[in-house]
């Protein structure tokens, strides 16, 4: 086990934490092999070589033709608190080799982010493989050391607001969506990462209440089986009485459900001797602490002949007395049927008793619910109106990780690449500027990188858009519009744009994503996104690739 | 936007981490519904009912038919600092409905863990669906309000340390396994997690150098392509002198590899003129820092023209001066071809220089490699002797969350079960011991659960095993040894149990598996392990189940 004691280490934790409501992550968080390459670099005296980095990825998640750029605060906040504690030093002087030269340690304790240039994509952009979503440049060693942690944090942010996006898209605009997924998060801060960018990719709201805290996302919930099955009969409600909502009769609660279960059974069709006496009572107990915003989960025995009846019977109780309850969660069982089947119950109640809003009532589900059973369900019929979801929304199920790298494409001013047997593995060399050129309407056409060097694409003239490998594709775009999708965050050691809050990158996501074209975003086979590179950068691209690649021998 | 300042959100931070290099997680980390449970029980006066819940998974992940449990610690270092601040109760009562009665918030005050009992299986072991990994015993709110904290420690700890186990298992138990997946974690401390729920499954090390300095695992790594194509040329390495081992002799390195690049052109068959010179430039900068130990990345170009004679190189040079070198590591390409390639060469050079360690080098490889990549490379054939492993392992791409849950079992000394349409998902009632029967060879048979009060089943006596749920399925086993999974860690405000370090868990991980039967281990159709109940348990689930199913009624 580690040499450390636990006092280092507590200290050290209260600096993993947090400016902003975002976490700060520390320089240790990362893998060993950039702290070898820091020495080596040292070492050889290669370590303040100006250098340009690239972090994008290749693939579009999900099977699907766009992603959602996210994670970029929490990237400089990182930069922000960048440095290697003492502790720390000490740590690495035991890990790295005895041969390591002590000066080394001295160098590490020097680092800083201060050199650094970061720009990048504004959060919550709608991105496309291979456009750099980060440029990092400054000291070599010291932006390689960056790397982990910046794949870490715009991994995994970027994949679930994409995935959140999805399921919004599926959904529709005017479904509730609610992220259910804190158990099934990869612990604590995996839970409140997921949070945070599913809310970022288009959710309503979460069931993680230390995300609402921090993050101000709305924090959503109700009851669980449990709550329920605690209960085993009427005698169990010890306070039975009830205020009217404008506090002129208190009466005898569970009375007054018992009235309405006998009124009900013949209404909407159930047994009162079938429904479960010890549910009944959960949802009465429920319904006095929740007067306001009755919710119950209806499926813990029986959905038909227990759960539904017991919801209607302390609705209509809750309503004489001036409440209206909220509606019913359903977690197993055909959510197609069964969410039809409450709500012909609900307009048979609405319909008797002349209350519309009966009728109105929330049907929220939450069984295992991924993108595609919302398409079936869509397909099927269904009446839900707010769907929680879980598991399949934070782990990304169809599609765990999203492949963001981090590239060297520049030292010393001199362009690098780096080859592969496969092509789309060949890296995009030098420092780039990126443009998204737009057609009529605001819709994004194409994205379009260049060396950083040639002039900025103008509106209303002719630009060859070439794609990067494959020499006979290429296209001509007259643009309405053209936006630098760059932005300079990080300089000479200090943040130098306005940092948008969440619910700003919610709406950017939202607004970025209402410019892409819909067969790009369709389920099925969707249309790819055209990133192309200027015809100054495809020759270039090519030149230096036929300058390093080996020739091969026939034999 | 959260109403809370960043100081208030700072402080808390500060209470979220540690002790012993764990995370302690807030009383805050949970789902909403807990709060509003734990209100509605207050509100009706049950808040301090004695409960009992089992957290349990109904299915072994990865279509296999074992899991390791894993993240008890971190279950127990919750419970000694559960407790809400005062700015969680200030921003509960922003969330809660105005309705809600003051005093509650009195209550939520005095929420802790001290009249919580928590007795579970030893983390480490094998465990199987069903079985109540845990059990808690306490007043009904505040054991309800552990739940999700509970089930967010133990899902992916658990998972990630069961699928570590089955790559284990695949790679067999002399290869180096190596987590490299912080980059492809779910944000910061999902890196954390795996790394350390990864060497309790049966890694040899981690990449993670944050985990290393917490957790004490072995941190390993080497250098990243970006290293070699930051070198453009021989010009570039400044100081160009090595010293030999035992100190005698300085020469200048890189006309000493360029004298072994001539030399070896003719052994393993390369041709100068095509090894690509900035690559050789970044290999002897690497050799020159890490002398002792050196290892490179050999695919950045061209792994038989450049990359390996490059390696091979720079070894032999090394070895005149004394240094032995440690490998080289693959990220892309055919790894059955090329590591049978490398593994050709190295044999060569062994036999013209006999030096019999040059062909037991190190083969690392480390592109996208999953468990089924494993298996083939297995039946191809290949040399290598390292698998470094990152997203498939991280993220558990078969399977991407573990669904454990928690569910009351009885309330007031009652019994209480949770029904299901679907037979697997109903509850075994009630609290329970748990023991687990072994054969010859210690063995395990079968785990055996039975109501808490019934007598220990005893060695060399015949004991019935029924399966919960389907009658006929029955069998007798006399087992040669018994034992009781359940201990008790937490009673009375304290932990009451000494807490094994992670190298120790690791090892039981290791015994635990070996006492399991292989035919339950095999990645192909593996035989399901028993998990039964007592007769006597049996009888009372169906009882109480008969007694809470609404009767149907065919129509």
């Amino acid at each position: 086990m580690s040499a450390f004691s636990n006092c280092i280490v507590e200290q050290e934790h209260s600096q993993i934490f947090k400016m902003g409501g975002s976490y700060v992550v520390q320089a240790l968080l990362t893998d060993l092999y950039q702290i070898t390459m820091a020495y080596a670099y040292w070492k050889c005296g290669k370590m303040n070589d100006d250098s340009v980095f690239d972090l994008f990825f290749r693939k579009n998640p999900f099977q699907g033709e766009f992603t959602i750029f996210a994670g970029l605060e929490e990237c400089i906040r990182l930069l922000q608190g960048f440095r290697f504690s003492d502790s720390d030093i000490e740590y690495l002087k035991i890990v790295m080799p005895p041969t390591t030269d002590p000066e080394f340690f001295n160098y590490l304790k020097t680092v800083s982010a201060k050199d650094i240039t970061l720009s990048a994509v504004p959060e919550g952009e709608v991105v496309f493989p291979k456009v750099p979503l980060i440029t990092v440049t400054g000291p070599l060693a010291v932006v390689q050391l960056l790397e982990t942690p910046l794949l870490n944090l715009v991994n995994y942010a970027s994949l679930v607001a994409t995935n959140a996006a999805r399921f919004r898209l599926a959904a529709g605009p005017d479904i509730v969506l609610l992220e259910f997924g804190l158990r099934r998060a990869q612990g604590p801060d995996g839970g409140l990462s997921a949070s945070r960018y599913c809310y970022l990719g288009g959710f309503d709201g979460t069931s993680n209440v230390l995300a609402g805290k921090l993050f101000g996302i709305p924090v959503k919930g109700t009851h669980a089986h449990a709550f329920v099955t605690s209960f085993i009969n009427l005698q169990e409600v010890k306070i039975r009485t009830l205020m009217s909502a404008e506090g002129s009769r208190e009466v005898d609660f569970v009375d007054l459900c018992l009235k309405y279960q006998a009124e009900l059974s013949s209404i909407i069709d159930f047994l009162p001797d079938q429904v479960v006496e010890g549910e009944l009572a959960a949802f009465i107990c429920y319904a006095l602490a929740f007067c306001t915003g009755f919710l119950a989960l209806i499926d813990t025995y029986d959905v038909i002949r227990s759960g539904l009846p017991n919801f209607c019977t302390v609705a209509m109780a809750l309503h004489e007395l001036g409440y209206q309850a909220q509606g019913i969660r359903l977690d197993s069982g055909d959510l197609s049927y069964l969410s039809q089947l409450v709500k012909s119950k609900f307009v048979k109640i609405a319909a008797h008793y002349r209350l519309p809003w009966f009728e109105k009532l929330s049907i929220v589900a939450s069984n295992d619910i991924n993108e595609d059973t919302i398409h079936s369900l869509n397909h099927q019929g269904h009446t839900i109106s707010c769907f929680g979801i879980g598991t399949h929304l934070v782990t990304c199920q169809k599609q765990p990780a999203l492949g963001c790298i981090f590239k060297l494409v520049e030292v010393k001013k001199k362009a690098r690449i780096k080859l592969s047997e496969d092509v789309d593995k060949v890296t995009i060399p030098g420092q780039k500027s990126v443009y998204r050129l737009y057609g009529a309407n605001g819709t994004a056409l194409v994205d379009l990188l260049q060396s950083s060097t040639e002039p900025v694409p103008q509106v209303g003239q002719r630009v060859l858009c070439q794609h990067p490998f494959q020499e006979t594709k290429r296209a001509y775009v007259i643009p309405t519009a053209v936006r630098s999708l760059h932005v300079t965050w990080w300089k000479d050691g200090k943040v130098v744009q306005y940092l948008p809050t969440l619910g700003e990158l919610r709406e950017k996501a939202k607004q970025s994503l209402s410019s892409v074209r819909p067969d790009h975003k369709r389920t099925l086979n969707p249309t790819p996104y055209k990133v192309s590179v200027s015809s100054a950068l495809y020759t270039f691209i090519h030149d230096l690739w036929l300058e390093n690649a080996p020739i091969g021998e026939l034999s």
